[in-house]
């Protein structure tokens, strides 16, 4: 195993921070080494706003659903999912653009992602703590309204940025078994209840065997209610219609 | 710059590879390094199908568009946001499922997107290319008889890997000052419009002064007709309603 994939495979969400502040040339270094990600056909369809002002990262922590972190992290970003540079760039030229297809939206999101994980291990290696902030879609327009976002672009996600007071456990993953399959989609329910028994050891493990839970189980509250029900029409008013 | 910071900022595409196989050992290693992304609330919304047979490879080739290297290199996998797995787990407990929403859509999409750019990096640490291959999308109906795909499941993106037979010159970003952004979103025209004479530097050169073009006049195929107009209804037809 070589020292970059020891390096992503020794991930886990950070969201104590030290109060040591992260240099701003060095966050420039991370965010140049996301955007040398793949991008689809050259689209570079994202644009990363730095919160910097502390009002707004307080307002954006209990936005996201009450994450302290957000607020006292060395920095916070978020992704942006931005069909606004391309296609007025493309109609700068001249051309008659379409904007709202559901294949735009993927594109933009996939972009968006490909380059954040590059941000992430680049701070990874640099010896700083990550986390994935997905809760600003609890409040997405709010989101959009405190960054100014224009129409054509919309917050996919945050990150929290930081030197690392903790080092959590390794949240352990499903067996490759499970997720790589060959030549086919087949079932893979097996190996599921087998993860479930790991997860259910790793609960009891850190809870002091308080935790009584699984994978299976602890997935219920995502599914079983609307999880974000206005994201589809969020997405439809910040021009993203699915077309 | 560290060397992981540095193999981020070497990424270019590859498309020539080697008759070099990837050992079996080693192509799980680097889906291991893939699963240990970050992944939302733990839900690991994604399956990875590692095409191996020939005639499919070459189906796929034809279908993602002509892409002869989705057959020859060493090996391709398709990246599918897979919402079947988890949904099902949640069902067997017990919970009454909400499946088709929006915020589904894209938390799977997302997860898919985080765990291949792992894949990718890890797979460049070792000397290896890569390439993504969003063509997938051009005919995702077909890719998903032909690999079998459930309800529930899509095909993000391809990915071939092998080892490299040509080494692309680095293709130029954005100035990070275009995407970066303090506090609020503001316009970046200037920088697109000093980006475009960056790429029209690039395509002269590369193409001995044959290619006259830049990123934004580059970018009108993509926007001038509805790209993928199939994509709405087939994520629909999978179930995945965007609700």
């Amino acid at each position: 195993m070589n020292p970059t994939i020891e390096l992503l495979k020794s991930h886990r969400s950070v969201r104590k921070f030290t109060e040591q502040k992260i240099p701003h040339e060095l966050l420039l270094e991370l965010v140049r080494a996301g955007q040398a990600a793949a991008t689809s056909s050259h689209v570079q369809a994202y644009s990363v706003i730095h919160v910097t002002d502390p009002a707004n990262r307080e307002a954006i922590a209990e936005l996201a659903g009450g994450q302290g972190y957000v607020a006292s992290a060395s920095d916070f970003l978020v992704f942006c999912a931005d069909m606004k540079r391309p296609t007025e760039a493309s109609e700068r030229t001249g051309a008659n653009v379409v904007r709202g297809m559901t294949e735009q939206m993927l594109v933009a999101s996939v972009d968006t992602a490909l380059m954040a994980q590059n941000v992430a291990v680049a701070a990874e290696s640099e010896g700083l703590g990550i986390c994935y902030i997905g809760g600003i879609r609890n409040n997405p327009q709010a989101i959009s309204d405190l960054l100014h976002l224009p129409e054509h672009v919309f917050p996919v996600f945050g990150m929290c940025l930081g030197y690392p007071a903790q080092t959590p456990d390794l949240k352990p993953r499903l067996p490759v078994e499970a997720i790589l399959k060959t030549d086919r989609y087949d079932a893979d329910d097996k190996q599921v209840a087998a993860f479930d028994d790991t997860m259910q050891q790793y609960y009891r493990q850190r809870s002091g065997g308080n935790k009584e839970s699984d994978w299976s189980r602890n997935l219920t509250p995502l599914f079983d209610t609307k999880l974000r029900p206005h994201m589809r029409d969020f997405l439809i008013e910040r021009g993203f219609e699915m077309k």
